[in-house]
């Protein structure tokens, strides 16, 4: 199935493996004449890449990008644009031992009983090297919005257990620092102390991803299917390792009664604001004015250095004991995805609303 | 823009409104010669139905189905089938007070704003009881399903902050029993009282609603874009008063180890099965054999009794205390909007997997 | 598969039968806030329905047609809206006959390979009687259009050997009258003694609906696969019984010369116009200005009462002798069919031009 | 608007610039496990490229092609297949005299006038040069459905006013050689002469290209809007310069009564066939097993090197003679994009009738 293309006007197209020549995407429905931010495609890239921390995994990529298409004198021209970042840094031999054995917690099995294949160099389409490109479009999308103003701040909140403070003023949030992501530098030198544990440990860790849109016009998203959260879940959810999504109040709201956080209307001069926004700024799936957050809950990593008990391709019990480069914990990656990822449903959001004006 | 359709093989288009003359659904893509029991599509319905327990909204919907087209002796005839009922009970008398008034957490102020108008009779498109209509297309995706003993269990897990115990067995949770859609009676009880003292309160409260799916074949969910989690991500998050989603271990994992929440490959019998089931069910995206569980987070209805500080379509600031009928708690009622859902998924997802044998 | 729906952002999804209680369409994608003249798509469907000149089909239906959905106080309101139009003079038993034969030139063989079933009633989804529906919703697009001043007229070129001439002025074409939708009387008067030597001799003939649109705004149309003629052909193609479809100049540009038929710019005061249209006002794919115009081939229909060699389902060879009613020539009744498919394309396309805006 | 894509399964997004970097396509669909005939593809882009015959365009191109993704030791692996075709002879010089006038019959002036620029470099998007990327994803198509037996057979029918005989057996129907793609040696001749007669006017001529699918399988094609023939009109109207597309009978039924035409079904031996074919092997928008067949109409080349009349981009009227290199007759080199694009269709509509299985 024709499953790699994702938003209905401002709509990309993935394509690429992880050991194969490169990854790239192409984005179609780009309005003409929008000027591209080429410094900026690069910045975000470099924002994700791995390796730029020593924390990570240290597979090093260069991911230096090239337009194929759709781009005449730093503009967009209307035509689909292709952008296509080259693998350069393959080394498919670390993967050779995995491809007889199902890895715990993996893509590997499924694949191999959906395709019949699994592209061991390296997990092929399931790998999040494909995000690469995702990140270059995310960039593209956030050009043709640079004039609406809004902003999107992700972060990182939580990493293992160790959670920055719930009162962080705006001005707080805004001081997000690489290589970690996580606006509160106290907090901040726990998850390095955590990640540096899981890397002596030859474990991994898992962690939640923040984020908030400020500045989002009011109507933003589509009735039904088409609500901003859907497209949200539907895009989140492609992403590895993620396993929850919350808006707003979020799963804490299943305890309360509406009394407690029901978003009452006030009034800011002559616009309307709410009092609280346990909403998350999305109300019938559209935006109404107030910032939009929501929180992305990730696994940790699958693959660990740790023994574990599984099953190779013959039908036999094994221990697997990976060797290979992986991170110890891809959440402070997964920032730059996630701003991505929320970038791409407002391009297709905000074009769509041009329609009932 | 034309947001009110969900899949893409097994394609369901919604229209009608709450307080209009009925509310339907087309379903195209179904194959021709599925048996459809007509009776099932009815329980289904009853179940979903307000005023069934005494418990929920006073409204009295007797929500018969009828047919307009795609059947023919009780069998699918491969043409687009059209599902209609009626609304029987519209009051549209006890929101005229409401017409002038943007009611704290609805989606009033967003559609006025996106629409210039909002169909004050109840809510319209955003009201909940054009999900009737998606639990009679959720019927038909269970009766194409039949033959493949998929399973699919939702119930409620938490109300309030009432919760079912962790361990209870399969045979435990099959006791699912109306009117609350609780397993566990102890809880279910206090579940009640919680319900009987938000109605004494003029007050709401809030949910979770849990689903597991047994018997998922192997192999259903498409790489990347169309993921199974992406899926029920998009349908999900098109339903109201959800604000959150998980998956397997869910948020819980983001404070855990890889080598404590890693799903371990081992053999029973000639059969895969993992020791434990974080995954949920899925990686990769695709089932993996073991049971698909998610859980869905609501928050507490938006309507409530109590008087709330908002705003007029004046502009003016108002008190509103809200007459009409409304649920105190729409959890138990999103039992059968989220199985169906699901079911809506698994058609889909299972007629695409047809393509890649 | 799902493929009863037409159109990206004005989409309309078709159901219903011939000879079951009725058949409909939803159009989701309506801006809210558009008068819905009901007068008009009363007479639209008037001027499609059966039975109205006493030469063609004796089948009469009253195509009465009632919302669903999507209309408040003569406005659309966003939602999607649902048009249902009962069948109030199903007679399944004149099919009882056919349906152990396959007609020469029919879907009935088709269907029954490809389904298992071939609703013999009347021809069930291959049926024309659907398309009164695709009318309604064309007449829905015409009220969205309105205020563009956008005019299409389609009308009877050819039936039979009978051609209008070639020089008619624009005043001419304006004369359409009933029953043929023929502009020229002479040649109309030719067409009704064809079709009433087709009604003596049990047999059927075809013709050409031509169509040209006026005041087209420049600039409809979306590159590659979204070209105005190919809408237009995914969207003609669709309809039952035509065979052919040609732009501009069309097939006899095929023996021409570029300088014979290219067509040069000219300035009428500070706009530009071509000194000849065999572009049919499309380049690129985009409407240039000029009126877009276009025709369509249709073969007679394929039910007569003459006898007719053919085998029946028992895969015996067998002699077939129609009864029932049916159209001697349908191609003056498809005038306002293939108008109003153009209507929804123009719809669909207008709303993606203001994406560019 | 995201325009560059086709097919619902089996789904092609195409990219690239006449005079860009080159030019591409992702194939996204392709079940795993595909063996990829790379001479094959190659062979076919070969058969589309100019310069080619003495005859056409003297621009060279290698047209060499390579895979970006989705392709392991020959066999698709089930992600997208990406098809690269880097351009190599860019003359972008030539253009520049033409960048400030509108050429008659041309794209210049719609697109200049939707996208504010209009990519002068050799006509960018509006190029025939990116059906390149088609003719490669033709022949990836034509690999999966390689073990179904079907053949398509495109050819020259009539090129100017030289058309060949109606009664060529299928011996000779596959006789069809380069470079004219016209299986009638005497008929080509004359063609030929035509074409070098047009070189020596600085003029072009236009043609039919006539296309036969045998072996096709009974029952590919869906209902109503996914018809064979509407899926068909989409893909050849998204081709430059096509004018017209006819089916079986086409334009000629329209002057035709119902008995002359329609076709008998017969047996022969067990299996059904029409005694005639002027369906064109299609009833119901749906395969019938027999030949299908149609034909496609080119108009002349828009570019010719005698003076024009036009318009310049300030207003102004101008005499436009071209220069640079361009075809007198793009129809044989058309022959092989109009069976790619056969090719696609047939594969998506293939994949399409597994679901129903």
């Amino acid at each position: 199935m024709a499953s790699n293309s994702f938003g209905d006007i401002f709509r990309i197209t993935s394509f690429g493996e992880s050991h194969g020549s490169g990854i790239g995407v192409v984005i179609d429905g780009i309005p003409a004449g929008i000027s591209i931010d080429v410094t900026l495609i690069q910045q975000r890239l470099d924002e994700r890449k791995p390796g730029s921390s020593g924390l990570v995994s240290p597979r090093k990529e260069d991911d230096k990008f090239q337009f194929l298409s759709g781009i005449f004198e730093e503009k967009s021209t209307g035509a689909p644009m292709t952008i296509w970042i080259p693998n350069t840094n393959q080394k498919p031999e670390d993967y050779n031992a995995l491809q007889q054995v199902f890895r715990p917690s993996h893509a590997d099995f499924t694949y191999h009983h959906k395709y019949g294949n699994r592209d061991h160099r390296g997990g092929g389409r399931a790998s999040a090297r494909i995000t690469a490109a995702w990140v270059a479009a995310g960039a593209v999308a956030e050009c043709l919005l640079k004039h609406t103003h809004i902003e999107v701040l992700s972060y990182v909140k939580q990493l293992f257990t160790h959670q920055i403070p719930e009162n962080l003023s705006l001005d707080q949030l805004k001081q997000i620092q690489n290589p970690l992501y996580c606006p509160h530098p106290e907090t901040a030198l726990l998850m390095q102390q955590a990640i540096e544990q899981a890397v002596v440990e030859k474990d991994s860790i898992g962690g939640i991803v923040a984020t908030q849109i400020f500045n989002c016009p009011i109507g933003l998203g589509e009735p039904v299917f088409g609500k901003f959260q859907a497209k949200i879940g539907q895009a989140i959810f492609s992403l590895n390792a993620v396993k929850g999504l919350q808006f707003g109040g979020g799963f804490n709201m299943s305890s309360k009664k509406g009394s407690e956080v029901n978003d009452e209307w006030i009034l800011s001069g002559s616009s309307f604001q709410t009092k609280t926004n346990n909403s998350g700024g999305l109300q019938g799936g559209i935006s109404n004015g107030m910032p939009i957050n929501f929180d992305v809950a990730f696994k940790p990593t699958a693959t660990i250095g740790k023994p574990q008990q599984t099953i190779n391709t013959e039908g036999e019990s094994t221990i697997l004991q990976a060797k290979g480069r992986h991170d110890p914990c891809v959440v402070p990656r997964a920032v730059p995805i996630v701003r991505a990822l929320t970038w791409l449903v407002l391009a297709d959001l905000w074009l769509l609303a041009k329609i009932n004006n």
